[in-house]
């Protein structure tokens, strides 16, 4: 047992990483098809990408978790320790997961790269600047604002009607008085007066396409799909009217290689791409995982939030766009998490507390249900923290047991790839026995209001949905311009099956209001959008970066 | 003779590179030494900085030109070309530059790596996102304004007076319609609204701070430094009091290490920092030319520019800061170019014209007039192109011979280094028999105004200076904010010795208005304003973008 617990950025600094050749190596990869970042960090290059194209796919496998609550559920910390379980095993494992973004690093203590003995190296690059891949994002976003403002300026041949620009700017920080602005003031000379918005990076549809784009030609026809306003006739207009398409795909040439890094146990890890998983699908990039699965047995692999939100975009999204058929699904839970859903206040988490635990089931029980529904495998991991107790861990695995789904409790935080070996067993005799006859939920012919219908009451459990006036109104619209088949990218609150964040646990009999849609046509899905969404989150009152520091030889201070 | 003209970036896609291992083992680093991005970029690591350091110093040679035109002068095509020439004479050189902004590049055809045969590699990715210096800056510009509107949404603890924030937000784009924004609106939630405003990145005061500092040190004090806005007692809030360059640094700290690169004839290169020539200093990064002076005995460098702006700069702000003394000083200048200032239109500058050529010459002889009164050996370069006639080239050297200043013709965009051969032989020469007194025109002591006086009359051979109400009402602040001490920063037309960019040549008898200053407290220099200064640039009707794009294997097309 350890005595003192040490910070993730401890835990990272003190690692040793081998150079990154050496891990492509095991994975069949030579220098050549590098393009070294450091002696730690490398993208695949285009000729490798198209070399392995003919290979043999691996199995992938896909991380999710119950709804996510303030205690934490330790999603990416699964992902990397199950790689590394799988590594220690002997299986010849990849990982592919999402780079963060800048904006929550400077704001809320807390990284996406895992935690604990379960993290992806280098931390503190790919927690700062990484390979440049939002950078490059964010660069695109704005180039097409810039030049889209620019043709109104200079004559509006495409008759733009600048009320109706719905392609917004964006930073990669938490900047909430970027949200609303007015642009183009003082006077002719600096453009033409609107209102105007900056979404994070993360929330650009740029980062959707990215990340569903198969290669840099696929990139670049769905970069010309996107709408980004349109004319006084209320017709849509594109990327491709502007003809802007080509100066996108350039300044994204490199930002679509995948980025190769090594977890703490040197497993290799594709870490590519990571749109927000409400108004985007919350999901690494098709050409990581494809490029995982062609260099790897297996492939570990997560999608943002709970099985609600993530893994249903994952199998209806992703998969159907990349052809990707996950062998079995991880559901994530901690018994701290559970216990909120089963109406614990975050302060009372420590104390051991099994009705409120059973009640929490509840939540795990519908992700069960759901999963089961797409045709899959499961395994329930429980991961371990300190203040759970054995008679509530045990209370959880009856309880699975009951239930008929294998259930594992996972150490990885503490004891890196070894904490998560039974899992990774579990996983290969369920991969082994159990029979996978995945199908999707919905048709991508179903009209879109009968797509939301199916995710509402199969996934989230409802009764109904509503439709705003406004929504309706799109629907008609989008029908007109051939929009229908698209797959839809529902955003809703993380926190509840519910579009009612206070719904905790496996709410009943509700309806989902869906307020707008909003068209992704770049990527290939209609958002449909419930509640609020924030795409610019806001800084808090003392932001982590007020810790922040560089030592005398060039170490990141206080970044977790 | 060739019989047709390639394109810079066909020259550049053409030629082979060398891996950037060789390159620096050419300069005695190993591969240790390098933070390698792809096989030809690399960052030179904090470790080799530290340990080169106690080297002896090379001669640093500045490459300036006279004041520039329409017609192009091609300073950094002479400093490429020079560069190759003393690599082919056998000497230990390296060249230091400046870095491209991305936002130029997408909108005029034009780079900042020079051209034809004289062109530093991969030309390409120098010119799009290279190691992603400017993003870091841009992010670092950002994340300080995300954190300055934070401070007072939550609850303004400095008492930040928000009409009163000097500290603007930057792109690195051309994009007109952010130069003048309003943000915060749509209710409490979204922050203060307030007026703001966009500039491109290169004009941030952080770039001119990181081409500026010594090390990572001095770079974190410089940012404490810099104003940001003024609190409701009308006294200057800075970094340091928000409390945030620790982070602010943290995002800078591979930014402010050295790009190494090399040319088309494989000469090595350091590529790092690029502010702008008006307000800011104009040149590339200390620690780049000091570690160029450290790793050869020829350094050539250049700033932005003609020799009043970018060379009065360089040896009044850069010189002193990094206690540079520059063995020489290149003066470039077209035959076109001087045409032009002899008052012919660029539509007919092909014809030989020898009476508006010889009335052009006075605009060089200003600029010899003044780098003679800094102390410093020269050399005018002529840099040469087709539709020069051998009369007009005659009629220049002979100039030149009667002025008792060594002149050449170079022919490096032809012929690469060959061209610049007799160039880099008479500059050893000069260097070798001329006394170089090398001292500043003014004291650092001197007051603002008198520091303003000086340069309008000694390096423009202006008559006065005229400050605006506003500017008097200034200099008697900064005396009371300490700040009367620091350097001077012109940010004037280009296009003329006087703030008119009308008058070419070389004007007489003008008074300069200075209508503002602008401190920049980390930098270290109070930027004055003659006339309107563009922060951030516009795009053309047609932007370059619209022929950008990328071929099936990745490359760029239609970048230049």
């Amino acid at each position: 047992m350890k005595t003192t617990v040490k910070s993730d950025i401890e835990i990272a600094q003190k690692s040793t990483m081998k150079p990154i050749v050496e891990i492509a190596n095991k994975v069949g990869l030579g220098e050549d098809d590098l393009e070294l970042f450091g002696k730690y960090k490398a993208k695949i290059s285009n000729e490798a990408l198209v070399k392995i194209k003919t290979k043999d796919s691996g199995k992938i496998i896909l991380v999710t978790s119950i709804n996510p609550t303030p205690a934490g559920e330790g999603k990416s910390t699964i992902t990397v320790g199950l790689g590394d379980a799988f590594n220690r095993i002997g299986k010849k494992v990849m990982i592919a997961m999402r780079e963060p973004s800048l904006g929550p690093t400077m704001g809320i203590k807390g990284g996406a790269t895992g935690g604990g003995y379960s993290q992806v190296l280098p931390m503190e690059d790919i927690n700062l600047h990484f390979t440049g891949d939002l950078h490059a994002i964010t660069t695109a976003n704005n180039a097409l604002a810039a030049l889209l403002d620019n043709h109104i300026q200079q004559g509006n041949e495409l008759q733009i009607d600048q009320r109706q620009i719905v392609w917004k700017r964006a930073v990669d920080l938490n900047d909430r008085v970027l949200r609303k602005v007015i642009i183009g003031l003082g006077g002719p000379l600096q453009g033409v007066p609107r209102e105007d918005g900056f979404d994070i990076t993360v929330a650009s549809e740029i980062m959707a396409v990215l990340c569903l784009a198969s290669d840099l030609k696929d990139l670049k026809l769905r970069l010309s799909r996107m709408v980004i306003a349109y004319n006084y006739k209320k017709e849509p207009v594109t990327v491709g009217d502007l003809g802007v398409e080509g100066a996108l795909t350039l300044i994204l040439k490199e930002a679509v290689k995948p980025n190769l890094v090594q977890t703490i146990e040197h497993t290799p890890a594709l870490v590519h791409g990571g749109p927000f998983a409400n108004i985007a699908h919350g999901c690494n990039s098709v050409i990581a995982t494809l490029t995982a699965s062609k260099l790897a047995d297996y492939v570990i692999t997560e999608a943002g939030f709970g099985a609600d939100l993530g893994a249903e975009k994952f199998l209806h999204i992703k998969s159907r766009s990349a052809g990707i058929k996950p062998e079995a699904v991880v559901i994530v839970a901690t018994i701290r998490a559970l216990k909120m859903h089963g109406g614990v206040p975050k302060a009372e988490l420590s104390q051991e507390n099994i009705p409120a635990l059973t009640l929490g089931f509840a939540n795990l029980q519908k992700h069960i249900e759901t999963i089961k529904s797409f045709g899959l495998p499961i395994v329930v991991a429980i991961n371990k923290f300190i203040t759970d107790t054995d008679q509530e861990v045990n209370t959880l695995l009856e309880w699975c047991n009951r239930e008929n789904v294998p259930a594992v409790l996972t150490e990885v935080w503490e004891k890196g790839g070894e904490g998560g070996i039974e899992l990774a067993e579990m996983l290969l005799k369920v991969i082994e026995e159990e029979e996978n006859k995945f199908y999707p939920l919905y048709d991508i012919s179903d009209s879109i209001d009968k797509k939301v219908r199916i995710i509402v009451q199969k996934v989230y459990g409802g009764k109904d949905v509503e439709f705003s006036q406004k929504a309706k109104k799109q629907l008609i619209e989008f029908e007109q311009f051939g929009w229908s088949n698209l797959a839809v990218c529902m955003a809703k609150s993380q926190y509840s099956l519910s579009d009612d964040p206070t719904k905790l646990g496996r709410p009943v009999d509700f309806t989902v209001t869906v307020r707008e849609f909003k068209p992704s046509i770049g990527a290939g899905f209609i958002v449909a959008l419930t509640g609020e969404v924030m795409t610019m989150p806001g800084l808090p009152k003392k932001p982590a970066a007020l810790n922040m520091d560089v030592d005398e030889n060039g170490n990141a201070i206080g970044l977790f």
